[in-house]
């Protein structure tokens, strides 16, 4: 499946060295009424903030049954995901939650409230997970996704899951499944450092 | 206090014409595997895509009353907010709400839980509004307010507030204080048009 165009293309990294106004180089300085350096252009004097991005997802529930996604992509490709993604300009989280459903599983749901809410400070993100009812058995899986499967509690692959914020929205459900009661849950990832054999 | 560097400089709107890796002129396409229109670059291949801002503040609140801030900057320059702007890389939401606490109001907190989630799309944000405790009255606005007080209930100017999360945000403390019970909020703010003279 890899064309030249999709071997060309790439998403433009956080560091910047031209003006997306005029296309001068940029220089970094700390602006009036600011307190950081930040990427300027010292032609027309635009300055380039960057912000956290919001990833939004599902945990999308078919009976007893938890839809995952086998990540065609990387980070992470070949291993299990809650359908996730970027959030995009001008939609809700509940809006791109659902999109990113429909998108990497091609399921139907009916969507339910608002369930965890991660920071995620080392990969400068916010997670939003939101709990789901899924309509119909039928997936139909993106180009994002290998594959799409229902799992039985017993089931989830926990040892190949891609993300410390989908194990512990996992864990947070399989918790409040004993109550019967689905507060939302706020809390912060840690980054935990792995040694590679690089 | 206007100087010539801050009349000079202006954040990045998002219209993007030039590539931030190697500053040619952008155009757009729909990239391989994607589904929408992206600004990308056709010499190095950069995507340049563009998410949500996450805003980040808190509802301090000194015994009985409200810290507010009188707003020094457009938009709504002369309106009362909550402590509260734009989340950096590298923080969480509850560190980028307390340090926007101190930039706008000099307030010394202790921030509490997470309060509201509202989604605002027709401004390309979510805000988050945290539950603090103010430790002492001194307060030291920044460049950033014309002054910083606090309010009595009574006393909230409702008619010369910013922006509706931070009514609602209010609204929303002002109907826990009846139970003393505090739950997180997350909802929606329509787009209400306003028919302008101009």
């Amino acid at each position: 499946m890899t064309s030249d165009a999709s071997s060309f293309y790439f998403p433009a990294p956080r560091a910047q060295r031209f003006c997306s106004q005029c296309g001068t180089q940029l220089t970094q300085i700390i602006p009036p009424d600011d307190n950081r350096l930040r990427d300027a252009c010292g032609r027309c004097g635009a300055v380039h903030y960057q912000n956290p991005r919001n990833v939004v997802g599902v945990l999308p529930v078919w009976r007893d049954k938890i839809l995952l996604c086998l990540r065609a992509i990387e980070p992470r490709y070949n291993t299990w995901t809650l359908p996730a993604g970027f959030m995009e300009l001008g939609e809700t989280t509940a809006q791109g939650a659902m999109r990113e459903t429909q998108e990497e599983a091609g399921a139907q749901i009916e969507l339910g409230p608002l369930y965890t809410i991660i920071d995620v400070p080392h990969a400068e993100q916010v997670h939003f997970f939101y709990l789901a009812t899924v309509l119909s058995p039928e997936l139909y899986p993106g180009p994002e996704s290998l594959d799409a499967a229902f799992f039985a509690i017993e089931d989830i692959p926990w040892s190949n899951l891609a993300f410390k914020t989908v194990i512990t929205t996992l864990e947070h459900y399989l918790e409040d499944r004993e109550t019967g009661i689905f507060p939302m849950h706020h809390y912060d990832i840690e980054h935990v450092s792995h040694k590679s054999a690089g």
